[in-house]
């Protein structure tokens, strides 16, 4: 199978979140500049992308919203995948019940905390084990996708302890670049890299309206 | 001054804070090929990104560690720049916990949520306020930076506010994407596309060994 690219991916991801979740109901078909207007890209790169999945546009009636959402479940679509989370804080928290309420493939199905008055029972309704535990979880789960939440000093070993179980992509909130062997899928999402950046333009905006105004 | 790109300005945020908290604490000096080998980027990268802050290597020296970390607080630094929450869940906890426990120029220092049972309190030490109250707080406060952590369907609705009441810059959790009129920085934090992609190419693999085992 043809390799799609990493960002037509996450396109598609969330072109099927804004066909399922944020059209009106009634609506049967939908034309690449509205996805197009809805993702703030062009209409050409929505058709592109729709391209990776089979599907192709009618003229003057567009896509049918049905088709385009099962062909791309048919691509994303992963039976269920169950994810383990490593580090149960407010962060660890809110992912269990942001995931674990959205209908779906994705589902967290074992936590882990190094916090013996966290482990050994229910969180968010997610079994919670002792750090100790983690290989042995995640072989005997199956599980090969993990969410780390956990402090930056520990990120780097928990994600070795990871890929040695088996583990064979990870999503890292740690404030800290990970390194993970090649082949091993890996998002970091990066808060605080995040705001700073906004902070930077927008510090840069706000004194550039005052040197205008002078 | 000149306009610095969007992910040089990423970047310099992750320099600064390996170079601030993952370097050991009497290393005075520090190689391009190191930072690079952190990043897992290249030597040749980081040595353009740095000249945007004026700081060039000395060849079998390197850079000067405190030098460097003063060149990046130079251009980032914000003085004290006060942070809009909008959204107090788990997500929202977690992210007063995390930025407000941290050194540097960026704090949470109004909430604002919908539910009164938890408006007119603090939460994790910041004052919560009534969404009425939303625009005359950022206002009076003057608040340039908001951080988005509520539900989707209001998300649109909560940053054309935000933008009225003067905000600059956001970051948004919600899941779904943002329109905000030009010069309006916008980060889009996406977990659930981030957990799709990875998931994606984790089957990909998953598989492609299976294949490769027959």
């Amino acid at each position: 199978m043809k390799r799609i690219p990493d960002k037509v991916v996450g396109r598609l991801a969330q072109y099927r979140r804004l066909l399922a979740e944020h059209l009106p109901k009634d609506k049967r078909s939908v034309f690449s500049h509205e996805l197009a207007s809805m993702m703030q890209i062009t209409a050409s790169q929505v058709r592109r992308d729709l391209m990776h999945v089979g599907s192709y546009g009618v003229p003057r009636h567009g896509y049918d919203v049905a088709e385009l959402i099962a062909r791309i479940n048919a691509l994303l679509d992963l039976g269920k995948s169950r994810i383990a989370l490593v580090g149960i804080g407010n962060l660890g928290r809110a992912l269990i019940a942001f995931l674990n309420s959205r209908r779906g493939g994705l589902c967290i199905s074992a936590a882990f905390d190094s916090d013996p008055t966290k482990t050994g029972r229910l969180q968010g309704g997610v079994p919670c084990h002792p750090m100790e535990s983690l290989a042995e979880v995640v072989g005997r789960e199956g599980i090969r996708i993990a969410v780390l939440a956990v402090p930056a000093p520990t990120a780097q070993e928990v994600a070795d302890n990871l890929v040695r179980a088996g583990v064979r992509g990870i999503v890292n909130f740690a404030p800290v670049p990970l390194r993970v062997p090649v082949g091993i899928a890996l998002e970091e999402i990066d808060v605080t890299c995040a705001l700073e950046k906004v902070a930077y333009f927008t510090t840069q905006r706000v004194r550039g309206e005052r040197e205008g105004q002078t």
